[in-house]
């Protein structure tokens, strides 16, 4: 028998997760995330009246969860250190990371044609980088907001190259990113 | 009547890349690419037997496009100039290059779960960065290889929160590069 009531739209996030760090975001129907969930396409369809429903939350969680990690940074870190320890949140470091990374890419590229996950994506990221910005400014460091901009897109970028081509092992990436953030914490 | 006989492959590839820049690369099936193309759904299986054929062969072909922008540089100009020239083409910064990176970002996703497009773009990215890498080791600079890296990560990341989040106007992609480019170019 399949489940139902016990169904959470969190359990459904998940499939659909599994789903697109696998096979691609396209491959997560209704069907195929139902059966990923081990419920009937029903349950699924009582948590979410459509695709784009279910997608833009499943995105709300993804980004919800990887901004909480980047946020837990010790405010009384060196500046240099504190950059890195939240941007590092966004490298895929570890199997888990490069799995996040996977769906994180295959949501974004959805996104380029997708208004409801192009709003997600636009809150996400202007939050990141105003964020960075902040830090940036209060450290008294020139065009605080280009600088921020940079940080984030070499993050993005370094992740969308290690899971598109499979040319960045963990420690090309952590050595990236430390040198990335030296350049743009010094006055040039 | 259909075409047939005065189809190109070339004709097909732009069919894929005119879907995939507007409704995304899994909206480009046979059947959507021949009618983009206006042939039948035989003239394009005529040219290609499946649509992991058709995709290879138009990533190759964009990414050949790109590559040899890039390589049109004057060989004795700074540095500095001939980084920004050769990097700037694969950032939308107009109608045209935005189009071709929503087609870049959504080819780059699809490579993530896809095996001969991760072969095409891991020779595409190792390429563009053995290039970068030569040219800053001629100058000298250390760590020639991570600062190639950041270079490329740093506008496929622009372009990618560009087409996937609209957060960056041409100008601001402009500034971005610029100091990318002279921080790295500066020993640090």
């Amino acid at each position: 028998m399949r489940k139902y009531g016990s169904t959470s739209r969190e359990q459904l996030t998940d499939a659909v997760f599994t789903i697109a760090g696998t096979k691609g975001l396209d491959a997560a129907s209704i069907r195929e995330v139902a059966a990923a969930a081990e419920v009937s396409i029903g349950a699924v369809q009582h948590h979410f009246t459509s695709k784009d429903e279910l997608y833009a939350f499943a995105f709300e969680q993804l980004t919800a969860r990887v901004r909480a990690r980047m946020g837990d940074i010790d405010p009384d870190a060196p500046l240099a250190d504190r950059l890195t320890t939240a941007l590092s949140q966004l490298l895929p470091l570890d199997a888990e990371r490069e799995h996040e990374a996977r769906v994180m890419v295959s949501f974004a590229a959805r996104a380029a044609t997708s208004d409801t996950l192009a709003e997600i994506q636009r809150r996400t990221l202007s939050g990141i980088r105003r964020e960075l910005e902040e830090q940036l400014a209060a450290a008294d460091l020139p065009n605080p907001s280009t600088r921020a901009a940079l940080l984030l897109a070499a993050v993005d970028g370094l992740a969308l190259d290690a899971v598109s081509a499979g040319i960045y092992s963990p420690d090309d990436l952590t050595a990236a990113l430390s040198l990335q953030v030296r350049s743009l914490v010094t006055r040039n």
